[in-house]
């Protein structure tokens, strides 16, 4: 009897695990480790249910790759158990690389080293580890392998992963607007010139799913109180580096101690296994727990940003189409100074603004193509009979400012 | 106790009804007769699903109507008890004077009069009959009543017909593409200046819901395969009516014989009630019924199309950008007259070609207006930080051909 | 390219259908037939969203089928390509013999020939005209092929026609007691000695089934309202049985006609194949149409009852665990003689009592086996661990009178 | 213009909070805390969805109490506006005493001191900040206020605490076997004598509910890996309590601190109000942390316990309806003790066994009781006429026992 593993997930029922290596992959502590990742950071601070992690994000889009693959077969696209394999196993460890309330912390732990870089070198360390089982996942997942499709499925502007964190972001927030039809969307895929593509009668799914896309920027990813909860954070961390260096006996975890302590370069992360090891262990625990400690440490600016954090006082933000004007933030920033006497050096922590952009779909990159039945292929801005689909292509910029809450 | 009857309602889990006028106008024969007519008509011929009925929308309306109500008053607007059950019966019976198949059957039945003027009549019926306690209700349907957002809420581009038959024809059909936040835009609803407009957080929910509103009108209303269905019915209407004044032993059900041995104008409707009685008895059965015996007519037209009909044996659709050429809907007919054994007058039955426009949101009628927390008000495609949201004004126009399968 | 055809489906998202004969007999007037057959009769006049057709349950349960198939296979079950096409024409056509508002009218319309008699004749014209293509699906029918579970899953107390009416009449009745888990019952399926069992860890959703199905027959299948309702329409066919023999005039549509005026044996039926042909054409459209013109028929019996039908003036109904005495009874008949001005012989159309049972669980019949990791095999209600999952077997039995409205 | 906070909740769509003391109540640390302890424990280790949070449950309780006052309102029970807002407080805060991974730690952390304890502890503490407004929240929690069904509403066993947990637990792990009819249950509330009861017509409801109780049980609270990972977690606890007196060095976050190096009674508890402040700071994060940094402890014990529970290498779990022998257990002992050299009084930690109890519905606390239109009353269990509903009142008990994996 082949043993198979369900696992029950409140999305798409249930999730089939194949024996084997991708069973072997979801033991390990690597990936154990996204169960204690929270998928969108801060955002349940916004959305309550959002509490979802990594661990069933990943999960998931492998579960829609294993449908793609499916539909992809029965199209008659030669796919081998081997390429399957591989790229469900490239799926699944697609974010394996991710630290604790990434995006956010991206930069503020190790700097200059995406998360990319990270789950790349995860994976080489787990194909040793595996005897070089996940070879043709790291090509399918670097795109250096042949059927460019498999690649396009694992990272594209209409990959797994966007189908699955759309439909996983959704139903967790409870916003409606960013219901997407992902089980239709897979059923039109097939492929064409050796590329991903779009059938044309799946081309309202696609806009949809492009909107969809778009509305999930503004109400929940960009979601001004979600905005004010990152820089928050991304303040706290900031804050307690510049302590660090002074402070030896500074309560920290001592997975987060690693990073904190020490500054390191994309180059010695690479060059020292030992950080890996350091990062495996690096989770949403360590940095919630250390800032629970600082709520009471003697520097006035970090226990004030803590205890907001942990109590949900978060900065009162301000979001519009136009910049902010210099004397706008200047004034606030004099108001914060005076109120919680902070130095004009300091008072960054208090007021600031910044901007954020929301650019859905990219003309730029790879496209999503619609394939006609007398197979013309076309791009899906020129294919729609919305005259302004190629409209999406424009990048939206917004502007906000963050204060504290009774500052004015 | 205060009496209320539950209704079970699949999409909203319960709908109250209120005791009183209100249940007896959901009793009434009237009200009763949408239990058989089918809110999409054929549309069930491609989602097999989508065979709710008109009585079921007209709950779901008053029932969001009642939400919307509670919305408002929760936020200051004055709403007496009698506008609000106005209301709630102006909704009910918005759609009550549809006839079968409508909209498809509004002109073959009963010409030049439209169901907006049946209903119209069948409230002043129900008004004489309730000793003329809906009289505020048929104000505020024509809109002339004082309180204008009680009609916007009835008839506009935001009211809760739109929101609830969109929210039941994807529940029904399974298209997820339609899915709206119907909960989200009532509870964003509010008055200024004596007109609904939505709050500014709301606006995300109003861009999904034109954009779902628009999908829906190509994936379900306007789907290619409903356009044929719809066309053959019309067709056979078409052809019965000719053949009606020669052949006086044609099966017909009661209630449809008197629309269709007889050419009734408006005006005649208006001045014979006994019309309007006959009318109240005729629904989707009478057509299907009569449509079934008809497949044995002696007529090889009507008998072919009423085969076609009921087997689900559907012209071939082509749908297009441009028009279709002169010549190539001329080939096709002369194809279709030699293989029918048609005249050149009556191939039009078999082959033609026509355009469809999907109109989505305009300008010209009244606006969704937001109001910003400062008070403002802007309408809702300048309010959008999609640049383009003023292009969903454009109206879309599509061009499509029909022709026996099998043909070419 | 290998083609197939999509159908949405708002339960399940999308039903496959494979090309070839399955596809071609969903396209045969015998199987679209099903469209004009509501699944649960006039249960629509209590839930108005159960109106649902036996097109949309066949196709639902074909789907239910092919997950199953797939199941078994990928736990070593050797099943044919043809053994699982020939299982999904069997499931596909399992209700083929419905009538029109079966299973109220089994015995009013056709004496004496169950509905699966029917799908059996029909069966067998099919299999004639797809030239023996039926022949093994014909065989699991009859339970008359050696792989007993094939059989079991077309019919037995787990089969995927139960999987799929539950889930189907809870979605469109909105009734969540119904709810079942469909998908992990279908995972839990094995076969063990040739017969269809369940793995251990699926005992709850099979205990989860069984409650579900008993709940469904007292707040759906038998609520009481529904029962009123299908008397009515009963006692209308009675009646005009009664009359079609002295009155050669009645309205009656064509369909309906062979039916009504002539009194088949199950013989008759057999031996007449143009009978079948007859049936062919019957579905709800013939009897809601003829009802709706008794309505003004001499009879005032007749026209009493259907008025009251088309209307939705049913009978009230009194339900309880004991039977109603003679004299209650009779006490009721007194005074709807006296109110309606009809004999004791007919006042059986007016007031009567009858009882209803609910025997959810048989171990009489199949029963449903659990099958443990050790290999154990035992009967689910010693399986469970529930200690009183035996005392499911009990019949419950109830009463009811029903009477006209007002009456008392 | 009113104000009034949304909240987006997955389950019910939106969660309205009143402005005022519900709001501050909200806002306070004490039960924003809430956000940092799962309602399921350990539980998405088997179910990854189920990592909702008690801030999120204490919400949806809120709600539910929202919707059940407003149905007993409209029923004609006289609810005042104070009371109704002290229903809602006392639902709110009625877990806000819960620590980390209760119930699991309930006995480990702090020693017979039940969590209703604490929440008693915060209510009143809170009570003295607020001046007082918490005054007959606490008269209901505690059931000390005339009116006895508003008490019944936050504590009983058909309460909206019972209505919430098994709803939200069931959307997060996917378990449709749970699925209730929250919302038709609530609709059926009613008040006879002072007391909350059903009525009759929701009896099915009712039904569904109990047993939907009791399928959650035994396939998620009592799920054997669940309860293998809750005795891993109680024993790394024991373990690390044993230690804690030798060890002054061990890390330990500052809030666990406390609670681990001091044996606290119940009398200083209360008598120590600065104990409670320290609870106050204590989440699930200072139990994973500290467990996190325990893999690498010098103990071998408690560092492998640690390594188990973080990558999830459960014991394996065999459960069963009669108690294991003495031998049985006692051969695995000696197994792990020759494996892990550890001492016959260290074994515990490594095997053990156990046993559990679902008790889902007792007569000897307050019953659930139905109401007739009569207005006769009668226990659920008589009511019923599943004839064995009275069997529901049995206790079911299993054994478990629990072992490394690999150990035989």
């Amino acid at each position: 009897m082949i043993k198979r593993k369900i696992i029950n997930d409140p999305i798409y029922g249930f999730i089939t695990i194949p024996d084997g290596i991708i069973f072997k992959l979801i033991e390990h502590p690597y990936f154990q480790r996204l169960r204690r990742i929270q998928q969108l950071g801060i955002t349940s601070l916004v959305y309550p249910g959002a509490i979802h992690t990594r661990f069933h994000h990943a999960l998931g889009a492998m579960h829609l790759m294993t449908n793609a693959i499916e539909t992809l077969r029965s199209k008659g696209v030669a796919i081998t158990d081997e390429e399957a394999e591989s790229a469900q196993i490239a799926i699944l460890l697609h974010d394996i690389g991710h630290g604790p309330f990434s995006h956010i912390l991206e930069h503020s732990i190790v700097n200059g080293i995406s998360h990319e870089d990270i789950s790349t070198l995860f994976m080489e360390r787990l194909n040793k580890e595996f005897k070089g089982k996940l070879t043709l996942a790291i090509k399918i997942f670097r795109n250096q392998y042949s059927k460019k499709f498999l690649h396009q499925l694992v990272s594209s502007q209409l990959d797994v992963d966007r189908l699955d964190y759309l439909t996983r972001d959704t139903f967790f927030t409870g916003v409606s607007e960013g219901v997407i039809g992902y089980d239709r969307i897979i059923k039109m895929l097939t492929v064409a010139n050796g590329n991903l593509v779009v059938e044309a009668k799946g081309i309202y799914s696609i806009e949809k799913f492009i909107i969809a896309r778009r509305l999930m920027y503004w109400q929940v990813y960009l979601h001004k109180t979600v905005l004010s909860g990152m820089e928050l954070l991304v303040n706290i961390l900031k804050r307690v580096k510049e302590l660090a260096d002074e402070d030896a006996g500074l309560f920290v975890t001592p997975a987060l101690a690693v990073f904190l302590f020490n500054k390191l370069s994309k180059k010695e992360f690479f060059n020292h296994p030992e950080l890996l090891d350091a990062f495996a262990l690096l989770d949403d625990y360590d940095i919630v727990c250390s800032i629970k400690v600082w709520m009471t440490h003697d520097d006035p600016i970090l226990s004030t940003l803590c205890k907001w954090f942990i109590n949900r006082n978060l900065y009162k933000t301000v979001i519009q189409s136009k910049p902010f004007s210099k004397a706008e933030v200047k004034n606030l920033q004099e108001e914060a100074m005076d109120k919680y006497k902070v130095s004009a050096k300091d008072v960054r922590y208090f007021v600031f603004s910044d901007e954020v952009t929301n650019d859905v779909y990219s003309t730029q990159q790879v496209r999503i193509n619609i394939v006609y039945p007398n197979g013309k292929i076309m791009d899906f801005t020129k294919a729609s009979d919305n005259l302004n689909a190629s409209a999406i292509n424009t990048v939206t910029r917004k502007y906000f400012v963050c204060y504290p809450k009774g500052l004015v």
